[in-house]
């Protein structure tokens, strides 16, 4: 997601200078090598004192470890964001940053299970919703600045309350990536004495099962930070399920009907 | 899949003449139009003296109506196939038809949520797996035939019992559809109260979604043919799911770890 944003900003010229700051040299070589950074530094410590803007782009709990180290190293007026995510604990974390740095959670919806430098791509953001979770202490002109970045990368922004992104994206994001990971142990479990079944994993099957190859990691930051609304979730989808499987058990067809054809019409109004 | 089908024997020029027999004459003109078939007919009663091949190519429950219609009409040697998405049903309809017409049960492992002639494509079936499932009284020249017209269109043929195939199937896609249901289901509950959820649909909702789209006709038949061995797939995938569930309310981190890097590791196994 970092490199994306990187790219995307680049590709802009939305910014005086792109800096990626990354763990290890390879990604930094690979970013500057494309030309989607001005600048790479793996120092994470490094004092930023001539940044208008930052931007967290790593697993939320790694976020929450960033954002204590943040305050002291740039200057006063500079625009702290993050793009994990969850964002309540983000948002708490952003809370405790000294009053002179400017803060403003953000979330780009347009994940992919793939991760890492090499799967990065400018356009990525494209037409694609681009949450922002203003803070309380988040004035006006910081949100014009988060939406002008927003805007910049293509992105279409949505202001909501961190509690609320966290309550939806449960339903959206958090809970299809736990039934693709059901759904892949349930395979494994039936492969074990019918290997061939992975031979009938024809395109339905990839689809639905495609978020189980997400970085483990992470996902796991997102199931912890947000397991409240993520159980509340697979709660409301296990009876949603129960009534299904009812229906067929009962052969009450009328009733499987209709909540086939509720789900269809629905799915169908999505984009594909 | 009968489109798809007709165009792709048309464009590998493997059949003297394809015939497009439809309930509706906007599909036979469009198939005309479009160069799929040789000829087209809304008659389904018609006689087919001169046929070497039927492949019925509807709704499973529609095949069990149109398989007593056609034993009476085809000449002696003439085989009949299927390529309906449950095989046991039709292995007993077929069973019936005279000794004189030769049988086999196809399924073709690229089903689409989108369905009817516009949908159709003739590269639909390049490197699938095609289901072959032979009757008892399925002899070698039948089974070599029906192989024949699967690797004409490009399909990769897999010999398995229907029995087999429903058990197998039941996990590999009419979960998946269950599924999507129940996630658009649980959306569409929670989007009452928030009906922002829509936005926040990105990409990993849709994919995991996509097969709510089917069409209901289709996987009705498909769930109630199949009944059995679906609500024994939901079974496993319910407790699955559950296990999934208990490792996050418990806050068990590294279960929780151990079941999604396995689902991972397979996932990122499979075809993207």
């Amino acid at each position: 997601m970092g490199g994306s944003l990187a790219a995307a900003l680049k590709k802009a010229n939305a910014c005086r200078r792109v800096v990626g700051v990354v763990r290890r040299p390879e990604p930094a070589t690979f970013a500057l090598e494309h030309g989607w950074v001005d600048e790479a530094s793996t120092n994470l410590a490094e004092p930023l004192p001539e940044t208008d803007v930052v931007v967290l782009a790593t697993p939320v709990r790694t976020i929450l470890e960033l954002v204590p180290l943040i305050g002291s190293r740039v200057r006063p007026g500079c625009l702290v964001m993050d793009v994990g995510s969850t964002k309540a604990v983000i948002s708490q974390a952003l809370e405790s940053l000294p009053e002179h740095v400017r803060v403003v959670g953000g979330h780009p919806m347009c994940g992919k299970e793939t991760s890492g430098i090499d799967a990065a791509e400018a356009s990525l953001f494209e037409g694609q919703v681009f949450v922002l979770t203003p803070l309380k202490r988040t004035g006006q002109s910081t949100l014009a600045l988060a939406h002008e970045l927003v805007e910049a990368v293509g992105a279409r922004p949505l202001v909501l309350e961190a509690e609320e992104h966290d309550h939806l994206t449960a339903t959206t994001s958090h809970l299809p990536y736990l039934l693709a990971c059901g759904l892949v142990g349930s395979a494994e479990q039936v492969a074990g004495d019918h290997p061939l079944l992975w031979q009938l994993a024809a395109s339905g099957f990839r689809d639905t099962s495609r978020l189980a190859a997400s970085s483990v990691d992470m996902m796991l930051d997102v199931l912890m930070t947000n397991r409240a609304s993520v159980l509340a979730a697979l709660d409301t989808y296990e009876a949603r399920l129960r009534l299904l499987a009812r229906s067929l058990r009962s052969q009450d067809e009328s009733s499987l009907r209709q909540l086939l054809e509720a789900a269809a019409g629905r799915r169908r109004s999505l984009e594909s």
